[in-house]
């Protein structure tokens, strides 16, 4: 089992006294240089461009999709604010990854903030990502904090003209995207339904101190990831209620689909939960079980040989007058004294279950 | 007491990077092939045929209703769909048995997917059925996990007539399955109820380290079932108040009596669950008893006999100028105190009610 | 005390497969045949009339009062539905005693059930009978589970012509049937806070194993007692609400005062339940005491016998070489020493408040 | 510390049966005969006159306030009714002291009921007792249960012209009086937290069975409290909300300003729940803690003197070929051994720290 | 760890029986002299006039914010009251330092007040400053409790005109004020955050009597500040939906802003409130696990030399006739016997895990 090397949680770093709008990155730098992928495509044509110095216009003729991986260059999130005239406060949100999951709407477009989860089941961990979405009429950006190719389906599906991505406006973009990370919850909340069920095993067959310390973490994460969860249900359910001029009324009800496994997600993480309760009962319980063990055993035990101790002890005085001692068959007796009254206690000790 | 064999209680198919209304059956095949029957009815008559290749078309004369048992086969419920012009979402959710309750609706129809359960003693396990069920103007369309002829009562009455099945629109025979599902939970709450009586009878008479688990394990179903009855409620009060031109204002009344039956099995179920709460507590309590019980044997037995013994240690010295060993009636003497000290304990013990 | 003969508490006779609307009695008979009052009255007089045959019609002249008493004979409830046309889902329900208190309006009059409550203080346990009432224009109809004479008090106030009963329409009649089940609860509770007492005092004096079974079950009467009355909470508020023309104005107010009783009612139990929450945790901890309260006498027995035991050990050793056994005042001196030992023993466990 | 006697906390007096808007006074008489103070004022003069035969008419030049302290007297009270015309539902609230706090407006005023409370630090108990206020045109009645002058600083200000309470209409004078119970609420909870806080030190150093109990009294007062409490809210929430014709809009502001001190009062309230249930957590872990301790003394005493008191056992034995029993240094020897043995001990167990 | 000097928590200074509006200091003075300062700015210019006897008037040219530090002088609190016009109800809450954070409207403006945070780490105490803000048209007052510059920043701002605040109006000032508040939560979240990781450690490596203390203390304290941040959202949201004439509509955007940082300042608390919650069970486990540990050693000891003590007891009988002692290896024998049974029981203890 490896160490977790323990991070404090919410270390925000410090903004105090910065005018709003200040673009402060709040996280951790995980790769060197941002990557940003241009796409652009329409019913007929998929294009990708290599980003290079200057931004494309947007292009009324295709949906242009500006894909973002690394958020840490306040110069080029500035960039790309100024360039589409993105509101300053969302420019500052994308660069704050300790934002809650939620849906804004502004006047060129809409925010959508959220998360993208993995799960380290060796150290028990769920490790966030968090993903920014901005769209408005044919454009959709889309921010992620790490190098991984998190969205490659949507670009082969984009790439083959699979589905109908390439024949529907923005928000379906935005919608594909959003449907690929909450694919991934249930990915997440299987692994850690798995790590539950080994936890029960091990609680059930060889309780350790670890034990207990596991749970806890466990625990923890999907206190963390409750939260986000329930963020995001709230603020899909602002996306689907949403009267923009940007969200086509045929997405509609693609998003209630998401929307439902989002509640579906919350569901089993729910259930997850309950079940790590129930399992840290059974743990305790384990605990009483042993612990009644152990005592069983000390119990039998002192109690079988404390009056025999007492009985040897008896006839090891040495008082003058003892007639005892002097009998032929007193040695053997006391053997047979001894004997049953250890028998009549181990029935006793067996009536009451404790053997 | 049957083993059972855990599996991981979540496992959903991986669907990530698939374009949504993809048709993947997510759930374990249970039959073969799958079962189609089709029956066709009307205040007059009521005929079924059994599946042939062509599905028939719906026939403004009767009230179609095509029950399909096994929906692990995506072509046959792609066919399905594409005769009848069942949205795909639909057709996805039918084929994906992790789906929560829900009633939807849409252009040709609506949509509901609720779960049948069974409840195996034995193991105190709830099995789950997802049953979907679309329907729109005289048509009905019914899907089923597994082969059980769930519905045989309802075929019986329309072949026979009885009731007013026959004389209603289609609406009413997805108000009569619907019934026949919720009927059931109350066999299966109450098999749960006996379930529970067994363990607190068990509890108070013989505790034993399995007696948690079974705890633990009925708790954990009924926590899915909490959820599962939970999301149903809330579709049936969408389909009570739904203003879909497929809902005859005549079944509105019938369906308040079912959602009715649905918030008493709900309260069933949350008295078992409380129960269950309490009867863990008991369990707690019981252990702490005996705990306790185990503690005062063995207190009794080393506090009389301990001090005795270290009397009779003295006496077993060895001093040369010891003149207690020399007297006569000193053994006698001994025995007396010793009787006196053990009965004075007795007393103590027997007055603070360890014995 | 008493051993109380337990029954499955939701044993629902089995309905599954029977169209809706089916009249199947799911109690325990309670009497022999159903004893039914006829009341006729108006402001002038009042007159009951033994029920014969033929169910009197409603009479505009005066409000009708039908009493039932026993309602497991379907066939009279059939009849009674018939003459009086009441829907068939309402003749289900009177003879459901499973069902949720409830409000429900129809085309010729309003339904209301609920319970009325008797306790069993010797077996602490709440002992519910099922009322069921329905009323319209003129009429009420009233049905009860047992042979009891619930409503004598109505009765007498009808015959007397004392308070306003006479001279108010019928649903002022259904206001004082209601009045009078509502007051009952509180007799109940009263009661149940009685036994609340007493369990506290034996916890206090004199714990036992059975303690912890006796709030174990009163916890469960109050739970299956509080789905009840929030149900019933529910119900009433509905009743208030409610603009059917059978319900007059002046009603209203007294319907008002009658929730608020409920609500009271429902206050009364909530501080009960906790009541009885509180004193669970007051028994563990109880038992938590007298746990440690058994392993201070054995350790203080323990620790004083134990190192002297091993020091009369010491000269109970048979060493050739063994000088202090010789010396004369070897045994005295060691007896001083014991007791000194001992002393400061006594002194740190007193020191200890463990003495 | 005096022991507490207890009653029964929810005896509610026999009311079954009677018709509604029957005198009865549900409490306990607490003085002799009833004693009323009538007052009347405006912006000029204040004017009192101690209660003589017969009321006085509401004079509208004036605000009549009608103080009456003891309602055990039902004449007295229906000829308040009578005169003032007050509705009988009303009176009966008014005697019946088992109310929760509520807002009712009728069409010759309002009626406002609540409790006032002291605390007694010594037996850890709130003392109730209800206040009713009824107002409307003109006129102030409020009804007290005991003789205490609770509202002298009312009269005080009403009679030196101080504030502007002589100024305003009727229901200011309601806000001033409700003003003075809602202030005395902060005194009985800074009094409880002080307990509480006695309470902690207590547990921290010096836990006796008493402290259990105690905390369980205290727990039961503020469970009641809080009831009284949050329906108090309810009802000043409606007071506020109120468009009654007998409330002044520029009272609004001051009644939002007494809202706001129920929700401080109760904010506190929670506080002080939630202090003591973290209380008592750590009652149960000094349990705990205290029984660790008892166990590791048992413990270190029995772990070093059981083995030694084998090892001379060994030596007391009396076989006839004994080699060591005849070595010259064995006694020495043996002395030597047994204190490493012991001090091996001790260090371990301080390494475990259990000294 | 130096020792907290315990104050009661909610003191209120009695005002009872005070007319309404009566202005009391309800804290503790914490300097000498109130400190005011007097700022005033446009787009073109910031000027800032240390306070002398006379309160400037509000200038339409510019936005006036009177900051005041120390708000025990009821005479100058009193004095602006009366110059700008203020409602004495809110003068009475600008000095009662116990108010819940409010959002309240007034005619010639809005009211705000809330709580600063600092966190004193060593001691685990959150020491709250309540700030009043009350603004209007052109004029911001905002009043402090101590004499910290809380607000050096904003004024910075305000002097070197960065960002945007001098060219809008009052109610951005507001906002900043309000920011600059809310970020520094973020901070007492972290270092408390760092708490909870220093209490995880030190349970998991080394839990003492004091480590519950330390919970128990960082719990109320999380209480305290829970209740005064839940109402602090409410008062937020209501800011945000004012449609009061002083909040301009370009403000709204920032104040959701700040509401959202509100709502994530909220779930950050929350989560460290699940985390100690789960850290006292861990707590109670590991002491648990320490009880289940002290008392093996205590078995396994025990269990070992008992039976052995009790052999060798026997051969220090004294009968006459006692073959075994006259055997030339009986005590070599019974050497080789003891050492079996010993190992035997260690091969248990081990089997068992107990070793």
């Amino acid at each position: 089992m490896k160490t977790r090397k323990k991070e404090p949680p919410h270390k925000k770093k410090s903004k105090l006294g910065l005018p709003p709008g200040s673009l402060v990155f709040t996280g951790k730098q995980k790769l060197e240089d941002p990557f940003v992928t241009v796409s652009q495509y329409n019913v007929e044509e998929y294009r990708t461009t290599p980003f290079q110095k200057d931004l494309p216009a947007v292009d009324p003729q295709y949906v242009t999709w500006i894909d973002v991986r690394g958020i840490h260059d306040s110069e080029l999130i500035e960039k790309i604010g100024r360039t589409y005239n993105i509101h300053p406060l969302v420019l500052e949100d994308i660069m704050d990854v300790q934002q809650r999951p939620k849906y804004e709407e502004y006047e060129s477009g809409f925010y959508i903030t959220l998360r993208n989860y993995k799960y380290d089941g060796e150290l028990r961990t769920i490790i966030p990502e968090q993903i920014s979405i901005y769209a408005g009429r044919n454009f959709v950006f889309s921010f992620q904090e790490d190098q991984e190719e998190l969205f490659a389906e949507v670009i082969t599906r984009l790439d083959l003209g699979r589905g109908k991505l390439r024949a529907r406006p923005a928000d379906y973009l935005v919608y594909a995207l959003l449907d690929r990370i909450v694919d991934g919850y249930f990915l997440v909340l299987d692994q850690i339904g798995e790590t539950i069920e080994e936890l029960e095993e091990e609680i059930l067959t060889d309780v350790t101190r670890q034990t207990k310390g596991k749970i806890h973490d466990l625990k923890r994460e999907l206190l963390t990831l409750r939260r986000s969860l329930s963020s995001l249900r709230e603020a899909m359910s602002l996306f689907i209620k949403s009267d923009s001029e940007f969200v086509d009324d045929n997405t509609g009800i693609f998003l209630r689909d998401l929307y439902d496994h989002c509640m579906q997600a919350f569901d089993i993480l729910e259930t997850s939960r309950d079940n790590l309760t129930s399992l840290q009962d059974l743990y305790i319980s384990e605990l009483g079980f042993k612990s009644n063990a152990v005592m069983q055993v000390l119990t039998v035990v002192a109690t079988i040989f404390i009056p025999l101790t007492f009985l040897v002890g008896v006839y090891g005085m040495n008082f003058d007058y003892f007639p005892e001692l002097h009998y032929r068959y007193s040695y053997f007796v006391l053997w047979v004294l001894m004997i049953i009254v250890a028998l009549i206690m181990l029935r006793y000790f067996q009536r009451k279950k404790w053997l």
